[in-house]
């Protein structure tokens, strides 16, 4: 699918920078590894969830914002290493629905393992840029 | 059901104490909320699914940990006010697996609003106490 | 809540005599049953999935149909004995959009067990009246 | 991956003849069909989870057979057309759990679209050869 507006890389990046919750994540994911070696399931989704949003985001117009409505998530494999990882992709797109995957990875010595795999359905809210971040 | 251990309550209100998580999330609350007026899907997938955890966990030996393997959860308002609250039952125990429930309210002016519900699988983790937290 | 129809329950019980899948399935349960001695995944779903349907329904204005939108069920244990029994119940419902839970038991020799537990996630179709059967 | 069983495509057909539902189900779809143009939800949930079922079976031993425990489906269109078809794949093979996918397409005069999508946990069951059909 073609993103209907050129500039979708500049939005997503920029809305990621004010994005506080990774920021807040990143922090806990560094406690938290300390604690118990893996990372917590709330923050997997939570990170599943943040890519998921962004892929949706990609293929709107500008100035419109997402929310998720709902998502499932299969935790497969403990989420520990030197990276966690998130890769999202949009399934189906609709006008108001999206429903978008995501993948997140734990790279360990450069070896990547499926640690989730989340489904998400998205919400586009129009004239609400910045709902998603 | 009957839990197996009459000290269950303290070993859930020690496990709680160490976990970095919700601390952390906590504090991402408060910035968030400051930031869009609502709390983030993450961060309340987050808490409904900890929530569940502790649901679990109350059913357990002591010694057990818990591990969520999946989790479906559906975000039916903005959650957002004075207080978010979860609440999880069990809806089957079994030795490995045991599915909960976790509904999820935003408190506003004495007031209780269902914001999110959900349900997830957690797998006992013999002799790893503290998987959970 | 309080159904806005008081002839509900007969739209229902209508519905539910016109709807062919069901009888289908009654047919398909006997065969599978003789075959394994239990309910096939997908016959399990169906059966929780329509009781989800009428329950959104008894909340919704007459000559208003439902279709699911997406719903994830846990197949706790098999679907054998002598009768399966699907309750649902409304978690919340909204103009547009209502969440529904059900609960699939198994019966045998007068004993219930809980064999499924379905969220399914309904959407409202003004004027298509039977859609959902 | 490599299926571990060069025969496993002749497995997969005799289970497929040996499957009761399935037959069962197409005579529903034609029936529903007629009745109101498209396919109910709990026949496409019926039909994505069985495929889910084979694509898992396909990379286990010979004389296993698989049990869902829980999946998700996402139903993004009215299931209606010439046909349907689904195409499923191994998202995550484990020894007891595996994590599989499953789209759904009508197809109307040639032109494939996507009307639902699945995740599903399978259960390997050893020695039980035939559980899935």
């Amino acid at each position: 699918m073609k993103a209907p507006d050129s500039n979708y890389q500049d939005r997503i990046r920029e809305s990621f920078a004010r994005q506080g919750l990774m920021a807040t994540l990143g922090a806990a994911l560094g406690g938290i590894s300390q604690q118990h070696g893996f990372v917590h399931a709330g923050a997997v989704s939570a990170i599943a969830d943040t890519a998921a949003g962004y892929a949706a985001l990609s293929l709107m117009p500008p100035g419109t914002g997402v929310l998720t409505t709902e998502f499932k998530i299969n935790l497969l494999a403990p989420a520990k290493g030197d990276r966690i990882i998130a890769r999202a992709r949009v399934i189906k797109a609709g006008r108001t629905l999206t429903l978008c995957q995501s993948e997140v990875f734990s790279e360990t010595g450069g070896q990547m393992k499926l640690v989730a795999f989340l489904t998400a359905t998205l919400m586009a809210m129009e004239g609400r840029d910045g709902v998603k971040d």
